[in-house]
């Protein structure tokens, strides 16, 4: 057996879940990954490649011509063959500038399943008039991805603004006793805002699928 | 100011959120409670009470004729005035019997709201034959809320099951290093099932009210 | 020596800091407390005994009587025999009503040195409109002591919206992954609002006495 | 939207708080850093870049001609356009040397807004002598940030010297179980000095934010 | 006393055990290590030296020419003298591709000991049909070592299905609260498959050597 | 459905592990405990209920003549139909006596399945000799539980001793720093002498559990 | 076997360590007590029995008419029957008088071993003045038990201050992070006072011990 | 004030402690090193630097031509002026061979002061054996420093065959829930062997002072 051939694709999870398998681009080797993007690939199925380092992501869009890779989100990825787009209204909200790449890993994840969504960065607690500003625009969307990093209070206002659901993202970013996202991920499932629902640290992708497993049910998109 | 008043009732989350505030019932006095659900009780919404200590629930339901105390569940609650019942297909899913009050807090508090659900004891992974002969079932619902203690693996295999919202409610059961839950909750933010949320440790409450903003979102019930 | 005497009264530290030594009730005898308190009150000065029980609280009441002793709040005190009270502006905030009893230990504790401080309770991030309606008050303070539990981000928003100093104490209100307080402690450790503090959990009495020394070095007052 | 216009500068915390809104140098590009730079010089404000690296920080000064990088503190700033300084008596003492770049990052931040303060390095607690000398010094003081790594006992025993504010700032010297800081953090919390309050770990920066608050209140500058 | 001297080798350990001393490669230097592997040689025992890095590895491998040394795995070893191979039935079953190198530091281990093992690689239970096709081959094994990282689930599963030792080896595989293996592990001392025993962190060696004990006592092989 | 029929007793584990499904008794009712211990009697099975509280314990040996309660080890069990006992040799040793209500665990429920073993206690490391001098029964065993608290060296000791397959079972004894068991635990975990293996903290019946798999690869004994 | 002979009383400990064994004495029954303490009694050695209940002390009291049990220190012990005293000087230090039951069990242990020592109380940092007038005294000592909560800083003073061993003793002493005694703890292993040494929480007993194995290295006396 | 004078070294250390003030090497400037080295040596005292890098070392050998640099232990060092050695009996133990980088930061920091000590490796509790040939070099000692990582068993088993003071000090070494360390450190302050105290991860300098501590007790020898 030869070390690519040691993947094994899960080749129906799209009928299972809505969405195929993506990968989790760490710890595989250049071989590995575009041995598995050329069997999804045959199925017309949305490629993503999570936490791939940027010489892997460019020696790969070199390789596949349709294929796209954020630096900044560590993400590669290959658009869905489906042309329409969902119609949605997703919002991904930041609390700091620093908490964008998590964020563009959620972006670049609805993006390959052609789901659109807004962005509105830099908004956190300490300043609350800019996300005031935002307000009517938040209780119009159909589900808000809320990535905050320190002490993570950002899901638990909106939790308290908006009917839809809040699924927020703890970030590693902040120092000393945030400890890599861990007070920011404590804090979110402590939220006083009733029904937010947490990710793992960092975990931009997961909320991605997330948001796609509430639309499915919504009957607003497939992807 | 008398204690009682110092509730602070917010008295537009219903508009804000698609659900009234419910009231935390630990720390609060008799008289605290029964001021407060008075309050609500004119709005003619759903009123739910959670940890709520037997003597205390007792003595309210002896105060409101309408009410119902489930001991096991810790939760106080006066349904809805509203008649029509949802049509959601929510299902709530426990690895062990010991999980059983976490998933009656789900399940009381979206009683509270007209929406019915359905409940699937005891399919913990140890014996997979047991959630596997409900795999139909599951994959018709709206969402699922699965609840586990100890190594809280439930989530992960039926989030690679189904392709709606898959709401994780870690639970204190076990011992030694489950550490009254966490070992679950590390567990289920770590699910290698894409799109899995996760609450607080006991946290069915919770729950239910993420499960009422995917239904909002999905159009198919207000509370 | 008999156990009483084997309490160290340090009878200097008014002189020192500003304030007299309190007293921390935990582990302490009646007889121990009497004889520390009879040797304080030699000279005048405000008492404040922490985390005293009920128990022992009435009866040192039935001693001393010009004593008060707070049930909620566990605190036994003499106000100090200063006549004038402080003018200076402050404030504590609570994010929810489980969190008033540290609030009040804050409160009887500036109470014994005759500084009078105005309570806003329950107005916590996840209905944040109930906050904003203060601002304007909260803008006139000297100090603003901010108590939270939870996911503890009420200082964060406090700290963006004021100049004054924001001292945050944590609580441990809240269940499972709130650790008892220790997640509202580290959250208001990373607090995005710069120059926020931060006292241990449950410390109501050490945020009085930050109060204090502030108001020393703005010489409003000295107790 | 280009990426460096997604940093959200705060425009009107100075306003609010008393100070500008400070940068977080860390995970920012040189551009994003000269934009954001550019806009609050236009306000004549007091500029401060906290963790940035030296490759950056010297570009920025080779950029801005009136600018000062600190490489030791990892502080870039520009000092605020007001000529008058405070007259305010502040002292930052360390533990030991290895805590004087914690100590500097807070001394430039009050420089860049005109405050001037003493120094006073390396009288840890195990050569209490070292202290002893400084004692009248701190005695007249309207604020002391007090830096330690390790055991972080140096603010207990100069808040029981003194009756100012003291702030302590936990720094991550030390190795083994001092857990990059959160050792002396935790022993801070627990101080028996009462009034003693805490930042996060290395955050000299913010301690200098929570003096500006105090003298705002003391009414002996505005920055 | 020469520095390679000061490896104490345990020369009796494979009389006491039923299997030799393995060399812990990390932090010995070359001369060290070529220096006891010599020893070992005489007495013709398997050598196995796990957490080797690259350059040591091959630099050993061109002074033993009988060697092996498996980068991925970062074991070298010398297969043992013993011809006849041992025809016990030992399966290792990874739960993802990233889980590999610990499952063949397991794999090497044995093999130096002249036990065949059948390796599963990719059958993670969010894709639980992949691993129910081997159900029947599970079922036949002696001992099976199961490696997973993330939330861990994989040892429950198989535990539930078979009758022979389930050894759970948790990996570092993960991030954010995956805590480098910590949550995994947790989540298989907590398994709710009765008798399912747990190894260190990434330790596939300390598994294959539990393997090996579990032999002795079926007397089935003696390395 | 009635809460006793929630319980969803496993029938077919006996089958597919080689001992039947045991009972964990906490948060169980008496009812729901009679009602499933009633149904594993139908098959003449081994029944063990653990952490069974004395009350309930002695309510069921009432109803149930041939069943035994060890109050010490908290254990209910009625033993197998099957008449011939193993002749496994299994030792159980302790570190203290504090540890024998786990070992006990461990023992009622190898006695339950007719599985005999062998009890040494109190043999701890600060009195080496004491162990010692047990080398030869330990040398000829099929398996060892070895139950330590406090710093958990036992199963260090006697892994470097034998051949056979060590189960270490960490105990919640200890004060301070042992974490209730923590700390024993995270020491087997990190044991030198390799191939010892481990359960969760004060899991006695998980290590009897853990030998029967052992004992059918063995083919010594099926319970 | 009966369960009181289970306790393995090693019976040449003081032959080899320079004491006795002595007993802990939570979990043991009065039975298996009373069986121990006549079995040590026949040698005339020292008897300590620590962390003993009010009602197992008594009784044991009332069977043992030379033998004292203070209640605060929860320590039952029979006084050696050497009757010369040591001439050792030591002296035990505590921060608060909360923390002395701690320093009782180190100064009942040492009276049994007929080991006099000083006892100065409520000496902690917060008022360094108290300390430093003792100074002479603990220069002139042969060893220092230093017992301290909350921060735990009083060994790094004491340990600064003379050239004899400093034992730390932190206790549970303290609320909130204060971890019960965990953090005590990590600041007194982080001393920076070199050559301070540590023992396990509220674990004053052991610090009585470390003593006597510096006494018997001085030759200063046997116990 | 130049950096290089901040450094403010205790110069009447030997007189309070009995040994000089040591360096810490970490964070420290070539210039700063040399400019308090300089300072040290008028007196003629030792002088120990730990944690140097080698650079460092080697740039100040360079310097100062009496002058050793250990690049396993990261030890600089110059020897005391006092001519007679010690003849206290000192034994060094380590585990593994691991180890032994800080049982030479003990070994030369004792050197520096003229006290020579014997070092046993490599003699861990899985190879008991290995220790036991040992025991009446141990039993004279007048002190032992026991090294040791993993589980950090050896400290526990000497400390319960020998009379004189027993000094743990964990290492780092391991991986996995060794955590750097911590594990050996709360195994060792849970120790069953009385009286053994413990020091800080890696703290072999540490040790070798508490050594000196008990000599100065002894009358042995003053550095």
């Amino acid at each position: 057996v030869k070390i690519e051939e040691e993947i094994n694709y899960d080749k129906t999870r799209m009928e299972r879940c809505g969405f195929p398998e993506f990968i989790y681009g760490e710890n595989k080797t250049f071989k590995q990954l575009k041995h598995v993007i050329c069997e999804i690939r045959k199925a017309g199925l949305a490629i993503v490649v999570t936490r791939l380092d940027k010489e892997k992501g460019e020696k790969l869009t070199g390789v596949f011509k349709d294929a796209f890779y954020d630096e900044w989100a560590r993400v590669f990825y290959i658009k869905t063959d489906k042309k329409h787009k969902s119609n949605a209204k997703i919002t991904i909200v930041t609390a700091g500038s620093s908490d964008l790449p998590v964020a563009y890993e959620a972006l670049r994840t609805l993006e390959a399943c052609a789901i659109p969504c807004k962005l509105i960065p830099d908004v956190g607690v300490a300043g609350i008039h800019r996300l005031m500003k935002h307000v009517e625009t938040l209780k119009k969307c159909d589900a808000i991805i809320a990535v905050a990093g320190m002490e993570g209070a950002l899901p638990s206002v909106i939790g308290g603004l908006v009917s839809c659901p809040v699924i927020a993202v703890p970030t590693s970013v902040g120092y000393g006793s945030s400890f890599n996202g861990l007070t920011a991920m404590f804090a979110m499932l402590n939220s006083c805002a009733s029904g937010v629902t947490v990710l793992n640290i960092d975990n931009g992708f997961g909320a991605a699928c997330a948001v796609m497993r509430i639309l499915k049910t919504a009957n607003i998109h497939r992807p």
